[in-house]
């Protein structure tokens, strides 16, 4: 690009004039060019040049454009244009997500560039893995991978080691899958899957001839543990069986990330992760990653028709935004905020004659109640705050557990970007209602 | 809400200052007094506060929460915000995508409303029905379509009148359900299913104990005629099998919306349309409308988790900014423009010893060609005109025809939003390359 | 610039989008490369994208910036950048208006710009003069004229051919010169100043050793009437006195226009006119112009400090936006509501046993009232009609004129952007209340 | 307002959506019922809602409206309304700056608002004064200032106590004043002006039959020291002269407050501060304070005509944006840095065997320079540092010395805002460049 600003004012003011945009536009190109995300954040303002420049790529904006098909992204207001920053063609073709949209090729460049910065972050996490940022959360996306595992290796039964998540039950009825629930066993005050019980499950699906694919459970609501993906991808990979893995909340901290490395060594087809809770995007998007590229291209195959491309540049945005520099240290202080909350917990619990379940999960912590929990989490509510679950020993629901949970109990949550002021008061507000 | 603003300005400027301020309201007010698809439409300023009054419903925008949740819609920039209007937390609910959300009651109730004034809206074009919009486009509305039919009425085969759209098809392949093509017949310029053999293939399937769902077309290219969807209700409603119509650009022309209300008086489960190619939205929403209540309930249930709030608030805003007067003035521009382009390119046929096919179609027009129309699709890509197929007799795909069709030609469209200039330049390229 | 996109899309798209970008960017390196008004108006999105890069060529952009200094553009918030469209370091420089400010190289080149295609608009308009586009509105860009006069001519009294326009005379005041006012004079219905009136003036202030400069009206509500510039100029030349004229809505009109064609062959050091008035900008700019380069530049030199960068751009996009060719449609459109407004007040002075007055006046109307004018306005004003001025036939100061004016009146106008639709209603209203 | 939600969501949730609404309509009420700066700043969407909602008061968003006058607020595009915030009708009337706009009684508002938090604001910080904003920048406020002492009091020169400042002089030219300049004289390192002899020049002036107004410096560049403004204001009220100061960046430290506070006193017509300086608005707004109550009504009646409404809605959204709270922390910050600065600084001078000059200054600090400071100056213009001055011993103008300054030096800034890491890197800079 040349603007030409010679003789509108003194030639060394054009200079530094020239200088300084030129040091901005680099900040831009080199984004493009390097294709990582950036150590440190960029701002808002460069990051919304970027993205100008790339929709001004879209044939939408061709000023000679002659426009004569039936889907010409004719939209009626600027309000719409600025929601999707202008790529109003969408992303994804047709056939596949993450073709690129010959109608579109600024909103192509922008998918392609961010599932490049994707992997990019994942690998400064630890994670080297092919991945893809997904139009839709973690419900659909595990839609997708399960329709994807179907497709290619005729999965016909989703082996589900139980937890109380709607998203991953309903993704499966949605594609038409059968479910085979393997059941939880109580561990202390720990409720587990046993993966014994799991390579039964997978056995006795062998036998009738069917073919299982395990959909496991990294990330959830205590007392519910961890599934031990690492074993599980071990006796996936002797089956020769797809697993797929349901990470919601898994990057934001290395516990699963550390447990993420050593399993994806063995069978992980793929691995669904939330924008909206690790990358700190408004929800509508999600991202798929693992170690299988030829199983990453099937996921993206498997997508019908276009799609929004506001949940995919949200990503791109928080990838450019945060920096992996501040999300490590963003990561430090849900660390920090954690281990707050655990000593917390403890001084309310002794206080109050309750007990913090010794649970394993570095997001979460629960304490008991004598009180009724869902009363206690409506009062929660009322007090304004907003997250914690109230569960009653006896819903097997909530607990995941089919027999009776010791406990009646209330889960909070310190997950990445809570503040330390909200823990000290959550502590507050269960200090008045427990 | 009481804004004080006595004593800082005289009395009657006072006045005058709040009555004008009360009347810009009443705008805002009347929408959700009304509920309904305005005559007129309303610009983007009153549109922008409505949207901004809702979202601070939400609880993250309460000035006093605690927010202690794993997913508490902590968004990283401004930018990002803006772009789903601050509905950080989406629509939807684990559950049930219309279900209102707790933590979200402005989102929930922006939703809401969506529906609202997209049932008005099709009423004031003539079709009583139920409504929602969705956050997915019309490919993904297909398969909530049908995977809603298999869960109530265990379709397990969806019967599909051929067309050479790969949406519904990848659809159908991604909720894992089987599909029976129904071949097309010639009839003299335009290739078309019989109808008998769409009973034929219905008979043949409970023949064999299945359970089908119709697949019908209502909007495609030509020479492939619409399906005759009444006559397909009918044998819907006689088999008591659902049927789903495949409308994607149905409600910009009466052509359509006339076939639909016959249609709708038998057997229709549901109608798909999409958002951007009939009301002007960014790619990425559609439309699901039925006079059956309960299953478009059904439908609802079956999209897995939360979604983006951006194509939901993108139907809102059109809804809102185009009115239906002037959408009725949309209506009669795309008539007068589809008839300009028959005008002209029968001249153009005549100059170039060509033909325009005879075809059904209000919306699309085909030209033969001597060319290799792939050739002359090439070049029009190169001129700058966007949307134009180039079709070869022997493609089986694009003509939707298993044996050859007698000739090589091209689809001009002439859609709602398309411009006469528009018309205009695509001839004289179109002279240009023939 | 260098966006380095190859490899992410396939080559033939990577082309096509390279060429959409150029040619989107083409059209902001036209307007530095061609420095005028485009002849057909330039779209928003495109005018932010150019004043983004100019805004980023200014040094509190420089991402390697020290800033040391009392006054680094320190700005709280977005919202604030936003405003000024993030030239936060205004224009001008302490030693004058229009000079290159060392730390806004681009806020500079912005101005410099802004006066090119100012003086290429006014070209278009036949006015063959220099121009700067000032942060002030009217009134003190008259005082900056005047007070410029005083240094350059000496000049201590300003002759004023009364009118009853509050800005020129507080903005003498202001400056600190004495007025020497000429008295009106009756000619049928209009009310005007005898030329050879304000050639007596002239000499009486000569006599007494002063040196005064004429401050002449082009501009004003009937009945009083246009001051002959030409022959004031004419007059200006031969005594060798500084002559500015008033033109606060003179480019709108070419009845102006043409005055000013030929008064400008005599003396006139400058013109003033509005931004908001003639090119619909916010308030808060004005325009000077005029063929004596250097008193323009004596002007300039007047302005004490920096200013807002604000009214500036707003002239900027003004001129991109609109484009000369709209610019004269218009004109056009204002000249025909004009003539639709003649004739609907004649049709109601009939009615109702008024006359339309017998004034010469391009934008303006006058109709007689038998009713108190005041209470007409007041009505009016509670019909929610804005700009109408009901004038008793002895306020001196609204009729301009010393002597009892033969008839109370109401003052309406039908100035540039005014809708047919508005002289349709105000008629309609005006039958209410007269 | 009342949105009417219900039937939309639960009751439940209607209730909490309420109540958050009705929490976050809160914010802005509270601004207008306590018209006070807020202690804790106001997030810009809150901001934005005010300025929406008072920008729907004024007459051209009556959605009823006849608009029939000469200027009627008609804005080209939106991205103009925008920058004015909607309010295009600006400030003022041609009567006086601060009287409301029957057009826009929400400009009025807004604009009587912005000076009541700009009075509490001044309070807050020790200040007890009536306060206006002016839409101009320190050059032009002075001006008013000036003018308004000679419309009052028939001042007809100006005592300036000499300082190298040029928008004070220019401002005194512009309105058409002689200046009679009181000469500096040296104090160590030091350059003052002797109260003496400001009192000898008042008296000479009244001797010779002038009227004369003292206009003293509170904030300069050292070694240039800050008037006694104590003791001229003394002398003022003994003279019964009137007293303007040039405060334009004195509300940042107490320093300076804790002078003006013990001047306020005696005899100050008004002091003129920048918003840009103080108060992080982008330049192009001012602030005029002082105890006389009738004189500030003077300064507003001396404004010639309109006024854009930006650079007082600018000053308005920092007093909301910042707090007060948080502009004490500013201005504790702005002392730590300058402490450091000068540790640095004499660090950096004991090293390269300079002087850190021996000012009394609370915002820059001087450090000696063998070389020829423009040099220096130079290099760090080069080297991306802006702010810092160079002044030769010899620069009668720069030193604000007519004799011969002992030495060369360089002036470095502490200004509020700055950052620890700034003053490091100026020191890092310097000590490459001395």
């Amino acid at each position: 690009m040349g603007l030409n600003i010679t003789g509108l004012i003194p030639k060394h003011m054009e200079n530094r004039g020239k200088l300084t945009l030129k040091e901005n536009l680099k900040i831009i190109e080199n984004i493009l060019e390097q294709r990582k995300a950036p150590e440190n954040g960029i701002d808002e303002e460069h990051i919304k040049l970027l993205l100008r420049l790339l929709s001004f790529m879209d044939t939408d904006k061709d000023p000679n454009v002659v426009q004569i098909g039936e889907r010409e992204a004719r939209v009626y207001t600027k309000l719409q244009r600025d929601g999707v920053f202008d790529f109003c063609h969408g992303v994804g073709r047709s056939g596949n997500l993450i073709d690129p949209q010959p109608k579109a090729p600024g909103a192509s460049v922008m998918y392609k560039l961010t599932n490049k910065l994707l992997e990019s972050f994942l690998k400064a996490l630890g994670l080297k893995v092919n991945a893809i940022a997904t139009p839709v959360a973690t419900g659909m996306s595990l839609a997708l991978c399960l329709s994807a595992a179907r497709k290619k290796y005729n999965s016909n039964v989703v082996i589900y080691p139980y937890a109380a998540h709607k998203s991953p039950i309903k993704a499966t009825s949605f594609i038409g899958m059968r479910m085979r629930l393997v059941e939880t066993v109580l561990d202390g005050d720990i409720v587990k899957v046993e993966v014994s019980d799991i390579e039964d499950a997978i056995r006795k699906e062998i036998n009738e001839n069917n073919n299982p694919v395990v959909l496991s459970t990294l990330t959830f609501f205590p007392p519910r543990k961890s599934d031990d993906i690492k074993e599980i991808a071990k006796i996936c990979q002797d089956y020769d069986i797809p697993h797929i893995i349901n990470g919601a909340y898994a990057i934001q901290n290395f516990y699963y990330i550390e447990k993420l490395k050593k399993a994806l060594k063995y069978r992980i087809d793929a691995v669904v992760s939330s924008s909206d809770k690790n990358l700190f995007t408004p929800i509508g998007g999600g991202i798929i990653y693992t170690k299988d590229e030829s199983f990453l291209k099937e996921i993206s195959l498997t997508y019908p028709g276009r799609a929004s491309a506001n949940p995919i540049v949200n990503i791109l945005i928080s990838l450019l935004a945060i920096g992996t520099k501040d999300y490590l240290n963003l990561m430090k202080e849900q660390k920090e905020c954690k281990k707050l909350l655990n000593e917390l917990l403890e001084d309310l619990a002794k206080k109050k004659g309750e007990k913090v379940l010794n649970v394993e999960n570095p997001i979460s912590s629960c304490i008991t109640t004598k009180k009724d929990p869902l009363d206690v989490a409506g009062k929660l509510y009322n007090l304004r705050v907003t997250g914690p679950r109230g569960v009653r020993r006896n819903d097997k629901f909530g607990t995941c557990y089919l027999k009776e949970y010791p406990y009646d109990y209330i889960v909070v949550n310190s997950a990445i970007g809570v503040k330390k002021e909200d823990i000290y008061k959550v502590i507050e507000k269960l200090d008045e209602v427990l």
